[in-house]
Protein backbone atom coordinates (compact mmCIF):
# COMPACT_ATOMS: atom_id res chain seq x y z
CA UNK A 1 0.00 0.00 0.00
CA UNK A 2 1.47 3.52 -1.13
CA UNK A 3 1.20 6.09 1.85
CA UNK A 4 -0.83 8.90 1.42
CA UNK A 5 -0.20 12.45 2.31
CA UNK A 6 -2.58 13.40 4.87
CA UNK A 7 -5.68 15.21 3.00
CA UNK A 8 -4.79 18.52 4.39
CA UNK A 9 -1.77 18.45 3.23
CA UNK A 10 -2.54 16.90 -0.42
CA UNK A 11 -5.43 19.56 -0.85
CA UNK A 12 -3.07 22.32 -0.32
CA UNK A 13 -0.52 20.68 -2.79
CA UNK A 14 -3.43 20.35 -5.14
CA UNK A 15 -3.59 23.72 -5.07
CA UNK A 16 -0.48 25.02 -5.13
CA UNK A 17 0.31 22.53 -8.67
CA UNK A 18 -2.29 25.32 -10.14
CA UNK A 19 0.30 28.30 -10.35
CA UNK A 20 1.87 28.29 -13.23
CA UNK A 21 5.25 26.33 -13.58
CA UNK A 22 4.31 24.43 -10.15
CA UNK A 23 4.60 20.76 -10.26
CA UNK A 24 4.31 18.18 -8.03
CA UNK A 25 7.67 18.08 -6.68
CA UNK A 26 7.29 21.77 -6.28
CA UNK A 27 4.17 21.90 -4.54
CA UNK A 28 5.26 19.40 -2.21
CA UNK A 29 8.22 21.28 -0.89
CA UNK A 30 6.25 24.51 -0.60
CA UNK A 31 3.53 22.70 1.07
CA UNK A 32 6.10 21.46 3.83
CA UNK A 33 7.62 24.53 4.36
CA UNK A 34 4.23 25.96 4.82
CA UNK A 35 3.63 23.74 7.84
CA UNK A 36 6.51 24.97 9.32
CA UNK A 37 5.24 28.69 9.26
CA UNK A 38 3.90 30.12 12.75
CA UNK A 39 -0.01 30.05 12.59
CA UNK A 40 0.05 34.00 12.38
CA UNK A 41 2.13 33.48 9.02
CA UNK A 42 -0.03 31.34 7.57
CA UNK A 43 -3.67 32.82 8.26
CA UNK A 44 -1.53 36.51 6.81
CA UNK A 45 -0.87 34.29 3.87
CA UNK A 46 -4.50 33.48 3.84
CA UNK A 47 -6.05 36.91 4.41
CA UNK A 48 -4.31 37.91 1.56
CA UNK A 49 -5.59 35.62 -0.65
CA UNK A 50 -9.23 36.74 0.61
CA UNK A 51 -8.25 40.36 0.18
CA UNK A 52 -7.02 39.64 -3.39
CA UNK A 53 -10.31 37.87 -3.87
CA UNK A 54 -12.57 40.76 -2.80
CA UNK A 55 -10.69 43.74 -4.23
CA UNK A 56 -8.89 43.05 -7.17
CA UNK A 57 -10.90 44.70 -9.67
CA UNK A 58 -10.15 46.19 -13.13
CA UNK A 59 -10.42 49.79 -14.57
CA UNK A 60 -13.36 49.92 -16.39
CA UNK A 61 -11.83 52.58 -19.05
CA UNK A 62 -8.39 51.26 -18.93
CA UNK A 63 -8.70 47.56 -17.91
CA UNK A 64 -5.82 48.22 -15.34
CA UNK A 65 -5.83 46.70 -11.74
CA UNK A 66 -7.36 49.39 -9.52
CA UNK A 67 -6.75 49.84 -5.87
CA UNK A 68 -9.66 51.41 -4.09
CA UNK A 69 -12.45 53.39 -5.52
CA UNK A 70 -10.00 55.29 -8.95
CA UNK A 71 -7.56 54.21 -11.60
CA UNK A 72 -4.28 55.63 -11.06
CA UNK A 73 -3.17 54.91 -14.94
CA UNK A 74 -6.64 57.53 -15.90
CA UNK A 75 -4.92 60.54 -14.64
CA UNK A 76 -5.42 64.24 -15.79
CA UNK A 77 -1.59 64.25 -16.53
CA UNK A 78 -1.46 61.10 -17.96
CA UNK A 79 -4.58 62.05 -20.31
CA UNK A 80 -2.78 65.46 -21.27
CA UNK A 81 0.62 63.17 -22.79
CA UNK A 82 -1.05 62.68 -25.83
CA UNK A 83 0.21 59.02 -25.93
CA UNK A 84 -1.56 55.84 -25.44
CA UNK A 85 0.75 52.39 -24.81
CA UNK A 86 -1.64 49.18 -25.19
CA UNK A 87 -1.04 45.80 -23.68
CA UNK A 88 -2.11 42.48 -23.40
CA UNK A 89 -2.47 42.35 -20.19
CA UNK A 90 -2.87 44.16 -16.47
CA UNK A 91 0.38 42.79 -15.57
CA UNK A 92 2.51 44.11 -18.76
CA UNK A 93 1.88 47.75 -16.95
CA UNK A 94 3.35 47.47 -14.10
CA UNK A 95 6.82 46.39 -15.73
CA UNK A 96 6.48 48.92 -18.20
CA UNK A 97 5.99 51.70 -15.31
CA UNK A 98 9.11 49.88 -13.43
CA UNK A 99 11.41 51.35 -16.69
CA UNK A 100 10.32 54.94 -15.90
CA UNK A 101 10.23 55.44 -19.54
CA UNK A 102 6.55 56.16 -20.36
CA UNK A 103 4.15 58.53 -18.74
CA UNK A 104 1.04 58.27 -20.94
CA UNK A 105 -1.94 56.82 -20.83
CA UNK A 106 -2.50 52.78 -20.86
CA UNK A 107 -4.92 50.40 -22.12
CA UNK A 108 -5.29 46.71 -21.67
CA UNK A 109 -6.82 44.71 -24.31
CA UNK A 110 -7.11 41.38 -21.95
CA UNK A 111 -6.23 39.17 -24.40
CA UNK A 112 -4.90 38.66 -28.24
CA UNK A 113 -6.37 38.03 -31.00
CA UNK A 114 -6.96 34.17 -31.34
CA UNK A 115 -9.77 32.96 -33.52
CA UNK A 116 -8.83 29.06 -32.13
CA UNK A 117 -9.43 30.04 -29.09
CA UNK A 118 -12.63 32.16 -29.63
CA UNK A 119 -11.59 35.57 -29.17
CA UNK A 120 -12.10 37.62 -32.15
CA UNK A 121 -11.37 41.42 -33.40
CA UNK A 122 -14.71 42.14 -31.41
CA UNK A 123 -13.10 40.59 -28.27
CA UNK A 124 -10.64 43.34 -28.32
CA UNK A 125 -12.86 46.25 -27.56
CA UNK A 126 -11.26 48.46 -30.66
CA UNK A 127 -14.16 50.86 -30.88
CA UNK A 128 -13.15 52.13 -27.04
CA UNK A 129 -9.21 52.33 -28.36
CA UNK A 130 -10.99 54.50 -30.66
CA UNK A 131 -12.97 57.18 -28.64
CA UNK A 132 -10.27 57.24 -26.14
CA UNK A 133 -8.13 58.38 -29.20
CA UNK A 134 -10.44 60.45 -29.95
CA UNK A 135 -11.41 61.84 -26.55
CA UNK A 136 -7.95 62.52 -25.31
CA UNK A 137 -6.34 63.10 -28.52
CA UNK A 138 -3.93 60.90 -28.46
CA UNK A 139 -1.08 61.89 -31.17
CA UNK A 140 1.19 58.27 -30.26
CA UNK A 141 -0.16 54.87 -29.69
CA UNK A 142 2.68 52.62 -28.39
CA UNK A 143 1.65 48.79 -29.16
CA UNK A 144 3.37 46.51 -26.56
CA UNK A 145 2.45 43.51 -27.38
CA UNK A 146 4.97 40.89 -27.64
CA UNK A 147 6.09 38.56 -30.99
CA UNK A 148 4.43 35.41 -31.13
CA UNK A 149 1.92 34.22 -33.99
CA UNK A 150 -1.09 35.61 -31.76
CA UNK A 151 0.57 39.14 -30.57
CA UNK A 152 1.61 39.44 -34.33
CA UNK A 153 -1.85 39.01 -35.43
CA UNK A 154 -3.28 41.33 -32.78
CA UNK A 155 -0.51 43.96 -33.77
CA UNK A 156 -1.50 43.88 -37.03
CA UNK A 157 -5.11 44.01 -36.96
CA UNK A 158 -4.82 47.33 -34.38
CA UNK A 159 -2.02 48.73 -37.05
CA UNK A 160 -5.21 48.57 -39.81
CA UNK A 161 -7.78 49.71 -37.17
CA UNK A 162 -6.43 52.57 -35.95
CA UNK A 163 -5.37 53.37 -39.53
CA UNK A 164 -8.34 55.41 -40.14
CA UNK A 165 -8.00 57.55 -36.62
CA UNK A 166 -6.63 60.47 -38.95
CA UNK A 167 -3.14 61.42 -38.14
CA UNK A 168 -1.70 59.37 -35.71
CA UNK A 169 1.67 57.74 -35.28
CA UNK A 170 1.11 53.76 -34.35
CA UNK A 171 4.42 52.31 -33.20
CA UNK A 172 5.47 48.62 -31.58
CA UNK A 173 8.31 47.90 -29.65
CA UNK A 174 11.70 47.42 -30.36
CA UNK A 175 12.80 43.57 -31.27
CA UNK A 176 16.71 42.53 -31.04
CA UNK A 177 18.84 41.29 -28.61
CA UNK A 178 18.14 41.41 -24.94
CA UNK A 179 20.73 43.58 -23.01
CA UNK A 180 23.95 41.98 -21.66
CA UNK A 181 22.77 38.79 -23.87
CA UNK A 182 25.84 36.88 -25.46
CA UNK A 183 25.16 36.82 -29.41
CA UNK A 184 25.77 33.01 -29.86
CA UNK A 185 22.94 32.21 -26.90
CA UNK A 186 19.74 34.35 -28.95
CA UNK A 187 18.01 32.45 -31.38
CA UNK A 188 17.79 32.53 -34.49
CA UNK A 189 14.44 34.58 -34.98
CA UNK A 190 15.27 37.41 -32.61
CA UNK A 191 18.45 37.71 -34.72
CA UNK A 192 16.59 38.14 -37.80
CA UNK A 193 14.55 40.81 -36.18
CA UNK A 194 18.18 42.44 -34.13
CA UNK A 195 19.27 42.83 -37.86
CA UNK A 196 16.34 43.86 -39.91
CA UNK A 197 15.54 46.05 -37.22
CA UNK A 198 19.48 47.52 -37.43
CA UNK A 199 20.14 50.93 -36.10
CA UNK A 200 22.53 53.25 -38.17
CA UNK A 201 25.67 54.47 -36.02
CA UNK A 202 27.26 56.65 -38.78
CA UNK B 1 7.63 58.41 -9.15
CA UNK B 2 7.75 54.75 -9.24
CA UNK B 3 4.38 53.10 -10.01
CA UNK B 4 3.62 50.12 -7.33
CA UNK B 5 1.43 47.30 -6.94
CA UNK B 6 -2.10 47.62 -5.71
CA UNK B 7 -1.95 46.33 -1.75
CA UNK B 8 -3.58 43.70 -2.08
CA UNK B 9 -1.06 42.36 -4.89
CA UNK B 10 2.03 43.30 -3.12
CA UNK B 11 0.85 41.70 0.08
CA UNK B 12 0.33 38.20 -1.77
CA UNK B 13 3.85 38.82 -3.11
CA UNK B 14 5.34 39.47 0.37
CA UNK B 15 3.55 36.25 1.39
CA UNK B 16 4.12 34.02 -1.82
CA UNK B 17 8.02 34.73 -1.03
CA UNK B 18 8.45 33.03 2.08
CA UNK B 19 8.08 30.20 0.41
CA UNK B 20 11.44 28.11 -0.25
CA UNK B 21 13.19 29.69 -3.50
CA UNK B 22 10.62 31.90 -4.45
CA UNK B 23 12.01 35.47 -5.15
CA UNK B 24 10.19 38.76 -6.05
CA UNK B 25 9.85 37.63 -9.85
CA UNK B 26 8.52 34.27 -9.10
CA UNK B 27 6.01 35.39 -6.65
CA UNK B 28 5.12 38.40 -8.87
CA UNK B 29 4.19 35.75 -11.76
CA UNK B 30 2.57 33.86 -8.84
CA UNK B 31 0.23 36.58 -7.90
CA UNK B 32 -0.69 37.60 -11.13
CA UNK B 33 -2.02 33.44 -11.86
CA UNK B 34 -3.78 33.70 -8.76
CA UNK B 35 -5.58 37.33 -10.08
CA UNK B 36 -6.93 35.21 -12.77
CA UNK B 37 -7.70 32.03 -10.77
CA UNK B 38 -11.83 31.24 -10.45
CA UNK B 39 -13.32 32.99 -6.64
CA UNK B 40 -13.91 29.60 -6.23
CA UNK B 41 -10.48 28.21 -6.54
CA UNK B 42 -9.07 30.98 -4.39
CA UNK B 43 -11.48 30.38 -1.68
CA UNK B 44 -10.80 26.88 -1.72
CA UNK B 45 -7.02 27.40 -1.43
CA UNK B 46 -7.34 30.22 1.48
CA UNK B 47 -9.78 27.07 2.73
CA UNK B 48 -6.71 24.67 2.37
CA UNK B 49 -4.57 27.14 4.28
CA UNK B 50 -6.84 27.69 6.99
CA UNK B 51 -7.18 23.58 7.30
CA UNK B 52 -3.54 23.26 7.15
CA UNK B 53 -3.27 25.38 10.23
CA UNK B 54 -6.41 23.97 11.75
CA UNK B 55 -5.25 19.88 11.52
CA UNK B 56 -1.53 19.67 11.37
CA UNK B 57 -0.50 18.00 13.81
CA UNK B 58 2.69 15.58 14.55
CA UNK B 59 2.57 11.88 16.32
CA UNK B 60 3.63 12.26 20.30
CA UNK B 61 5.38 9.21 19.86
CA UNK B 62 7.04 8.94 16.50
CA UNK B 63 6.85 12.88 15.45
CA UNK B 64 5.08 11.76 11.70
CA UNK B 65 2.36 13.76 10.54
CA UNK B 66 -1.06 12.56 11.90
CA UNK B 67 -4.30 12.79 9.81
CA UNK B 68 -6.77 12.55 12.82
CA UNK B 69 -6.41 10.72 16.17
CA UNK B 70 -4.30 8.11 15.40
CA UNK B 71 -0.94 7.71 13.80
CA UNK B 72 -0.82 5.98 10.72
CA UNK B 73 3.02 5.03 11.07
CA UNK B 74 2.71 3.40 14.58
CA UNK B 75 0.83 0.59 13.91
CA UNK B 76 1.16 -3.28 15.88
CA UNK B 77 2.09 -4.58 12.06
CA UNK B 78 4.89 -1.79 12.16
CA UNK B 79 6.06 -2.19 15.75
CA UNK B 80 6.22 -5.70 15.42
CA UNK B 81 8.49 -5.28 12.42
CA UNK B 82 11.95 -4.96 15.03
CA UNK B 83 13.02 -2.12 12.74
CA UNK B 84 13.30 1.62 13.30
CA UNK B 85 14.31 4.24 10.89
CA UNK B 86 15.42 7.36 12.33
CA UNK B 87 14.91 10.31 10.04
CA UNK B 88 15.49 14.51 10.49
CA UNK B 89 11.91 15.67 9.31
CA UNK B 90 8.10 14.43 8.73
CA UNK B 91 8.80 15.14 4.94
CA UNK B 92 11.42 12.63 4.21
CA UNK B 93 9.32 9.78 6.48
CA UNK B 94 6.92 10.21 3.13
CA UNK B 95 9.59 10.06 0.70
CA UNK B 96 10.86 6.82 2.31
CA UNK B 97 7.13 5.21 1.83
CA UNK B 98 7.01 5.81 -1.43
CA UNK B 99 9.99 3.63 -2.14
CA UNK B 100 7.93 1.02 -0.66
CA UNK B 101 11.40 -0.76 0.13
CA UNK B 102 10.16 -0.44 4.09
CA UNK B 103 7.92 -0.84 6.26
CA UNK B 104 9.10 -0.44 9.56
CA UNK B 105 8.42 2.11 12.81
CA UNK B 106 9.77 5.59 11.79
CA UNK B 107 11.40 8.14 14.03
CA UNK B 108 11.32 11.93 13.24
CA UNK B 109 14.31 13.72 15.39
CA UNK B 110 12.82 17.11 14.08
CA UNK B 111 16.35 18.60 13.64
CA UNK B 112 19.75 17.83 12.95
CA UNK B 113 22.28 18.60 15.55
CA UNK B 114 23.55 21.72 15.27
CA UNK B 115 25.38 23.53 18.43
CA UNK B 116 25.38 27.10 16.53
CA UNK B 117 21.73 27.30 15.91
CA UNK B 118 21.16 26.12 19.65
CA UNK B 119 20.18 22.45 18.92
CA UNK B 120 22.04 20.58 21.67
CA UNK B 121 22.11 16.63 21.82
CA UNK B 122 19.80 17.06 24.71
CA UNK B 123 17.10 18.24 21.86
CA UNK B 124 17.18 15.80 20.01
CA UNK B 125 15.08 13.02 22.52
CA UNK B 126 17.34 10.48 22.45
CA UNK B 127 16.15 8.76 25.34
CA UNK B 128 12.73 8.57 23.92
CA UNK B 129 14.37 6.58 21.07
CA UNK B 130 16.33 4.16 23.42
CA UNK B 131 12.58 3.69 25.01
CA UNK B 132 11.10 2.89 21.98
CA UNK B 133 14.21 0.67 21.47
CA UNK B 134 13.35 -1.56 24.31
CA UNK B 135 9.80 -1.36 23.74
CA UNK B 136 9.36 -2.75 20.55
CA UNK B 137 12.41 -4.99 21.02
CA UNK B 138 14.13 -3.07 17.78
CA UNK B 139 16.76 -5.38 16.49
CA UNK B 140 17.83 -2.88 13.35
CA UNK B 141 17.86 1.10 13.46
CA UNK B 142 18.45 3.18 9.91
CA UNK B 143 20.11 6.33 10.27
CA UNK B 144 18.29 8.40 7.33
CA UNK B 145 20.61 10.97 7.54
CA UNK B 146 21.69 13.06 4.88
CA UNK B 147 25.58 13.63 4.74
CA UNK B 148 25.95 17.25 5.55
CA UNK B 149 28.47 18.54 8.54
CA UNK B 150 25.45 18.62 10.54
CA UNK B 151 23.51 15.28 9.45
CA UNK B 152 27.27 13.82 9.75
CA UNK B 153 27.57 14.66 13.60
CA UNK B 154 23.98 13.96 13.88
CA UNK B 155 24.70 10.19 12.45
CA UNK B 156 27.83 10.25 15.27
CA UNK B 157 26.34 11.07 17.92
CA UNK B 158 22.81 8.34 17.34
CA UNK B 159 25.63 6.09 16.69
CA UNK B 160 27.35 6.21 19.66
CA UNK B 161 24.09 6.80 21.60
CA UNK B 162 22.51 3.31 20.65
CA UNK B 163 25.73 1.73 20.74
CA UNK B 164 24.95 0.58 24.57
CA UNK B 165 21.28 -0.31 23.53
CA UNK B 166 22.18 -4.10 23.68
CA UNK B 167 22.59 -5.99 20.47
CA UNK B 168 21.64 -3.79 17.93
CA UNK B 169 22.20 -3.52 14.27
CA UNK B 170 22.75 0.04 13.43
CA UNK B 171 23.01 1.40 9.88
CA UNK B 172 23.11 4.56 7.83
CA UNK B 173 21.62 5.14 3.86
CA UNK B 174 24.32 4.15 1.13
CA UNK B 175 25.81 7.42 -0.21
CA UNK B 176 26.94 7.18 -3.73
CA UNK B 177 25.81 7.99 -7.12
CA UNK B 178 22.44 8.56 -8.16
CA UNK B 179 20.68 6.52 -10.62
CA UNK B 180 20.93 7.39 -14.09
CA UNK B 181 23.41 10.40 -13.65
CA UNK B 182 26.64 10.19 -15.59
CA UNK B 183 30.00 9.92 -13.66
CA UNK B 184 31.27 13.45 -15.41
CA UNK B 185 28.28 15.45 -13.63
CA UNK B 186 28.47 13.75 -10.24
CA UNK B 187 30.89 16.06 -7.44
CA UNK B 188 33.83 14.80 -6.52
CA UNK B 189 32.70 14.56 -2.35
CA UNK B 190 29.84 12.03 -3.96
CA UNK B 191 32.37 10.03 -6.09
CA UNK B 192 34.63 9.84 -3.12
CA UNK B 193 31.86 8.68 -1.23
CA UNK B 194 30.77 5.84 -3.80
CA UNK B 195 34.62 4.81 -4.36
CA UNK B 196 34.78 4.09 -0.50
CA UNK B 197 31.39 2.31 -0.45
CA UNK B 198 32.40 -0.42 -3.55
CA UNK B 199 30.12 -3.48 -3.93
CA UNK B 200 32.15 -6.38 -4.26
CA UNK B 201 30.77 -7.99 -7.67
CA UNK B 202 32.90 -11.08 -7.52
Amino acid sequence: MQHHFPSYLSQVIASLKKLPGVGQKSAERYAFDLLSWPKEELARFQKTLQTLAEDAQSCAECGCLVEGQRCSFCTEERRASGSLCITTSAKEVFFLEETGEYRGLYHVLGSKLSPLDGVTPEDLGIQQIKKRIEDYQIQEVILAIDSTVEGDATSLLLKEELHTCGPLKVSRLAFGLPMGSSLEFVDGNTLALALSGRKALI
